[in-house]
Protein backbone atom coordinates (compact mmCIF):
# COMPACT_ATOMS: atom_id res chain seq x y z
CA UNK A 1 0.00 0.00 0.00
CA UNK A 2 2.78 2.22 0.70
CA UNK A 3 3.88 4.22 -1.97
CA UNK A 4 7.59 4.46 -2.79
CA UNK A 5 9.85 7.02 -4.42
CA UNK A 6 12.01 6.84 -7.62
CA UNK A 7 14.57 5.67 -5.41
CA UNK A 8 11.89 2.88 -4.26
CA UNK A 9 12.49 4.28 -1.01
CA UNK A 10 9.95 6.43 1.64
CA UNK A 11 10.65 7.75 4.89
CA UNK A 12 10.33 6.10 8.15
CA UNK A 13 10.25 7.62 11.53
CA UNK A 14 10.44 5.52 14.35
CA UNK A 15 8.50 6.58 17.69
CA UNK A 16 8.31 4.96 21.05
CA UNK A 17 4.82 3.69 21.64
CA UNK A 18 5.07 4.57 25.19
CA UNK A 19 6.39 8.01 25.57
CA UNK A 20 5.75 9.45 21.66
CA UNK A 21 9.50 10.61 21.31
CA UNK A 22 10.87 10.03 18.25
CA UNK A 23 13.61 7.66 18.09
CA UNK A 24 15.38 7.93 14.69
CA UNK A 25 14.79 8.62 11.24
CA UNK A 26 15.45 6.02 8.33
CA UNK A 27 14.29 4.77 5.12
CA UNK A 28 12.41 2.26 3.77
CA UNK A 29 12.14 0.17 0.70
CA UNK A 30 9.32 -2.84 -0.23
CA UNK A 31 11.58 -5.48 1.45
CA UNK A 32 12.24 -3.38 4.32
CA UNK A 33 8.57 -2.87 4.54
CA UNK A 34 7.57 -6.40 3.94
CA UNK A 35 10.08 -8.04 6.32
CA UNK A 36 9.34 -5.52 9.24
CA UNK A 37 5.19 -6.75 8.52
CA UNK A 38 6.19 -10.26 8.56
CA UNK A 39 8.83 -10.23 11.62
CA UNK A 40 7.25 -7.70 14.16
CA UNK A 41 10.95 -6.71 14.29
CA UNK A 42 11.95 -3.21 12.77
CA UNK A 43 13.87 -3.30 9.48
CA UNK A 44 15.24 -0.23 7.05
CA UNK A 45 17.49 0.04 4.31
CA UNK A 46 20.38 1.73 4.07
CA UNK A 47 21.39 3.86 1.61
CA UNK A 48 25.44 3.91 2.35
CA UNK A 49 25.61 -0.07 2.63
CA UNK A 50 22.42 -0.36 -0.26
CA UNK A 51 20.91 -3.60 1.67
CA UNK A 52 18.22 -4.65 3.55
CA UNK A 53 19.00 -3.82 7.88
CA UNK A 54 17.57 -5.50 10.69
CA UNK A 55 18.10 -2.85 13.53
CA UNK A 56 19.50 -4.52 16.73
CA UNK A 57 20.73 -7.12 14.50
CA UNK A 58 24.82 -6.11 15.88
CA UNK A 59 23.92 -4.62 18.87
CA UNK A 60 20.98 -6.75 19.61
CA UNK A 61 18.80 -3.33 20.59
CA UNK A 62 15.69 -4.41 18.20
CA UNK A 63 12.68 -2.75 17.79
CA UNK A 64 9.30 -4.89 18.52
CA UNK A 65 6.61 -2.86 16.47
CA UNK A 66 3.53 -2.05 17.67
CA UNK A 67 1.54 0.35 14.75
CA UNK A 68 2.42 1.45 11.45
CA UNK A 69 0.96 4.95 10.49
CA UNK A 70 0.61 5.74 6.68
CA UNK A 71 0.67 9.54 5.83
CA UNK A 72 -2.15 10.85 3.74
CA UNK A 73 0.01 10.36 0.33
CA UNK A 74 1.27 7.25 1.34
CA UNK A 75 4.89 7.85 0.97
CA UNK A 76 5.58 8.11 4.54
CA UNK A 77 5.35 6.10 7.81
CA UNK A 78 5.47 6.19 11.57
CA UNK A 79 6.88 2.77 13.34
CA UNK A 80 5.49 2.86 17.15
CA UNK A 81 7.37 0.32 18.20
CA UNK A 82 8.83 -0.95 21.76
CA UNK A 83 12.51 -0.92 22.00
CA UNK A 84 14.79 -3.21 23.09
CA UNK A 85 17.22 -0.50 24.23
CA UNK A 86 18.87 2.84 22.89
CA UNK A 87 17.85 3.23 19.95
CA UNK A 88 20.72 5.46 18.97
CA UNK A 89 24.47 3.51 18.19
CA UNK A 90 25.97 6.53 20.60
CA UNK A 91 23.84 4.65 23.35
CA UNK A 92 21.26 7.06 24.03
CA UNK A 93 17.27 6.71 23.53
CA UNK A 94 16.90 8.83 20.81
CA UNK A 95 19.04 9.89 17.83
CA UNK A 96 17.83 13.33 18.48
CA UNK A 97 19.48 14.18 21.50
CA UNK A 98 20.41 17.68 20.34
CA UNK A 99 18.84 21.44 19.51
CA UNK A 100 19.74 24.01 17.26
CA UNK A 101 20.96 26.96 19.46
CA UNK A 102 22.43 29.79 17.28
CA UNK A 103 25.35 28.77 15.04
CA UNK A 104 26.03 25.18 17.30
CA UNK A 105 24.28 21.71 18.95
CA UNK A 106 23.59 21.63 22.09
CA UNK A 107 21.89 19.02 24.00
CA UNK A 108 18.23 18.96 24.95
CA UNK A 109 16.86 18.51 28.06
CA UNK A 110 17.00 16.25 30.31
CA UNK A 111 13.15 15.61 29.77
CA UNK A 112 13.22 15.10 26.36
CA UNK A 113 13.55 11.24 26.96
CA UNK A 114 10.22 11.43 28.57
CA UNK A 115 8.90 12.69 25.05
CA UNK A 116 6.97 15.36 26.44
CA UNK A 117 7.21 18.97 27.18
CA UNK A 118 6.91 20.32 30.38
CA UNK A 119 7.24 23.60 31.89
CA UNK A 120 6.62 22.88 35.44
CA UNK A 121 9.19 20.03 35.76
CA UNK A 122 12.90 20.59 34.99
CA UNK B 1 25.19 22.31 10.89
CA UNK B 2 22.36 19.61 8.89
CA UNK B 3 24.08 17.55 6.38
CA UNK B 4 21.90 17.10 3.03
CA UNK B 5 21.94 14.20 0.90
CA UNK B 6 22.95 13.88 -2.66
CA UNK B 7 19.72 15.73 -3.42
CA UNK B 8 20.37 18.21 -1.09
CA UNK B 9 17.24 16.89 1.03
CA UNK B 10 17.19 16.03 4.44
CA UNK B 11 14.11 14.50 6.08
CA UNK B 12 11.85 16.47 8.06
CA UNK B 13 9.51 15.18 10.89
CA UNK B 14 7.16 17.68 12.53
CA UNK B 15 6.04 16.46 16.27
CA UNK B 16 3.35 18.58 17.85
CA UNK B 17 5.15 20.34 20.76
CA UNK B 18 2.29 20.13 23.40
CA UNK B 19 0.99 16.46 22.28
CA UNK B 20 4.20 14.49 20.90
CA UNK B 21 2.06 13.25 18.03
CA UNK B 22 3.64 13.46 14.63
CA UNK B 23 1.96 15.61 12.44
CA UNK B 24 3.84 15.32 9.51
CA UNK B 25 6.75 14.34 7.24
CA UNK B 26 8.57 16.17 4.34
CA UNK B 27 11.78 16.98 3.02
CA UNK B 28 14.23 20.57 3.91
CA UNK B 29 16.89 21.92 1.81
CA UNK B 30 19.35 24.15 3.53
CA UNK B 31 17.08 26.80 2.34
CA UNK B 32 14.22 25.31 4.00
CA UNK B 33 15.87 25.14 6.94
CA UNK B 34 17.53 28.74 6.58
CA UNK B 35 13.78 30.53 5.93
CA UNK B 36 12.51 28.41 9.08
CA UNK B 37 15.08 29.61 11.50
CA UNK B 38 14.95 33.10 9.82
CA UNK B 39 11.17 33.27 10.97
CA UNK B 40 10.22 31.00 13.15
CA UNK B 41 7.54 29.42 10.99
CA UNK B 42 8.01 25.52 9.33
CA UNK B 43 8.74 25.62 5.45
CA UNK B 44 10.13 22.85 3.59
CA UNK B 45 11.24 22.13 0.00
CA UNK B 46 8.82 20.17 -1.90
CA UNK B 47 10.26 17.89 -4.32
CA UNK B 48 6.91 17.58 -6.69
CA UNK B 49 7.10 21.30 -7.22
CA UNK B 50 10.73 21.83 -6.87
CA UNK B 51 10.36 24.76 -4.33
CA UNK B 52 10.81 26.04 -0.97
CA UNK B 53 7.49 25.53 0.29
CA UNK B 54 6.04 27.27 3.93
CA UNK B 55 3.73 25.19 5.68
CA UNK B 56 0.43 26.91 5.40
CA UNK B 57 1.20 29.53 2.48
CA UNK B 58 -2.65 28.80 1.04
CA UNK B 59 -4.35 27.43 3.89
CA UNK B 60 -3.01 29.54 6.89
CA UNK B 61 -2.12 26.53 8.75
CA UNK B 62 1.31 27.65 9.43
CA UNK B 63 3.50 25.91 12.33
CA UNK B 64 5.47 28.07 14.73
CA UNK B 65 8.66 26.34 15.68
CA UNK B 66 9.41 25.41 19.07
CA UNK B 67 12.79 23.71 18.64
CA UNK B 68 14.77 22.02 16.07
CA UNK B 69 16.46 18.56 16.80
CA UNK B 70 19.28 17.10 14.57
CA UNK B 71 19.78 13.13 14.92
CA UNK B 72 23.24 12.07 15.35
CA UNK B 73 24.67 11.62 12.10
CA UNK B 74 22.55 15.36 11.34
CA UNK B 75 20.73 14.18 8.48
CA UNK B 76 17.23 14.22 10.45
CA UNK B 77 15.80 16.67 11.85
CA UNK B 78 12.86 16.53 14.55
CA UNK B 79 10.80 20.38 14.28
CA UNK B 80 8.58 20.54 17.39
CA UNK B 81 5.66 23.13 16.82
CA UNK B 82 2.39 24.79 17.59
CA UNK B 83 0.31 24.44 14.72
CA UNK B 84 -2.21 27.17 13.93
CA UNK B 85 -4.28 24.43 12.60
CA UNK B 86 -4.51 20.90 10.81
CA UNK B 87 -1.48 19.78 9.49
CA UNK B 88 -3.10 17.50 6.71
CA UNK B 89 -4.63 18.79 3.37
CA UNK B 90 -7.55 16.80 4.24
CA UNK B 91 -8.24 18.57 6.95
CA UNK B 92 -7.40 16.21 10.02
CA UNK B 93 -4.96 16.93 12.63
CA UNK B 94 -2.33 15.29 11.77
CA UNK B 95 -1.65 13.35 7.93
CA UNK B 96 -0.90 9.55 9.95
CA UNK B 97 -4.51 9.27 10.27
CA UNK B 98 -4.31 5.34 8.75
CA UNK B 99 -2.61 2.25 10.03
CA UNK B 100 -1.75 -0.92 8.00
CA UNK B 101 -4.33 -3.77 8.65
CA UNK B 102 -3.41 -6.13 6.82
CA UNK B 103 -3.74 -5.41 3.14
CA UNK B 104 -6.03 -2.75 4.01
CA UNK B 105 -5.60 0.95 5.48
CA UNK B 106 -7.85 1.63 8.98
CA UNK B 107 -8.60 4.91 11.18
CA UNK B 108 -6.57 5.33 13.81
CA UNK B 109 -7.97 4.78 16.94
CA UNK B 110 -9.53 8.27 18.27
CA UNK B 111 -6.67 8.94 21.16
CA UNK B 112 -4.38 8.90 18.24
CA UNK B 113 -5.24 12.55 18.49
CA UNK B 114 -3.95 13.24 21.45
CA UNK B 115 -0.66 11.49 20.66
CA UNK B 116 -0.67 9.21 23.39
CA UNK B 117 -1.22 5.26 24.13
CA UNK B 118 -3.92 5.21 26.73
CA UNK B 119 -5.18 1.56 27.65
CA UNK B 120 -7.76 2.84 29.81
CA UNK B 121 -9.12 6.22 28.19
CA UNK B 122 -10.97 5.19 25.04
Amino acid sequence: MPKYDANGLLSAVVQDAQSGEVLMVAFMNEEAVAATRSTGIAHFYSRSRGKLWMKGETSGNTMQVEELLVDCDQDAIVMKVTPKGPACHTGVVSCFYRRMDGDRLAPVDSNQSSGQKSGTEK
